[in-house]
């Protein structure tokens, strides 16, 4: 196999960090399908993940490892995960109970871009918890 | 409202667009839920997706604009645009009637970490189309 085939057709799980050292990593609920937040992980916070099941990622503001649900409570027990072909993007299958966005949604994706428009977003969603709770602030 | 507020909670789509001028957009499965693929996106190509219907990615290898299927005839008809709560990443919710791998699967994250390792593969789907027939190779 050439490089690119073992990458794409090959058993060896070689995941591609961008020239900042992070990967795309998509969680996802392992029940409903439903794509819960996008993030993004280096190479510890991957080898984290594996180890501990618990979803840990690589905050890109913050400039630190993130265990998810360190502040909130609200953690990801990862139960498999998935690479494309080109092994630069993961998905977790994860299991939750408590909503996973920090703006107090199940999902980040609470919004949706209203049809026949370019700028305009409605809600698909409703708040699940209270962040002001949740984060103490 | 403070511009993060407005970003959060408002109902402008202001997409944010990295330092290269990309968005990541994650192509899921309008019936199933599946996520298929994760592209980016240019302003260019995420305005020629609300104005066409089709989804429209930039390739970050060919640098320039890819209409989904150009080659292989396996478009997306994109149904709903979600964003998420900061507005770096988009899902775009499709409708195919052909796989969207190049590869081969009907979506590109075809392989899982094998239970209790960190190295290993294995597949979780079957090809179904050939992709020399597709892309003529």
């Amino acid at each position: 196999m050439s490089a690119n085939e073992n990458i794409e057709q090959g058993l060896g799980f070689i995941p591609k960090f961008d020239d900042k050292g992070l990967i795309t990593a998509i969680a996802q609920d392992a029940d409903s399908g439903q794509i819960l937040m996008v993030a993004y992980m280096n190479a510890e916070a991957l080898a984290l993940t594996i180890e501990t099941g618990n979803a840990t990622y690589f905050s890109r503001s913050r400039k630190k490892l993130w265990k998810k649900g360190e502040q909130s409570g609200h953690t990801q027990k990862v139960q498999q995960i998935l690479t494309d072909c080109d092994q630069d993007c993961l998905i977790l299958k994860v299991k939750t109970d408590q909503g996973q966005c920090h703006v107090g949604y199940n999902s980040c994706f609470y919004r949706k871009l209203s049809k026949n428009t370019k700028d305009t977003l409605e809600f698909v969603a409703e708040k699940v918890y209270d962040p002001k709770q949740a984060y103490g602030k």
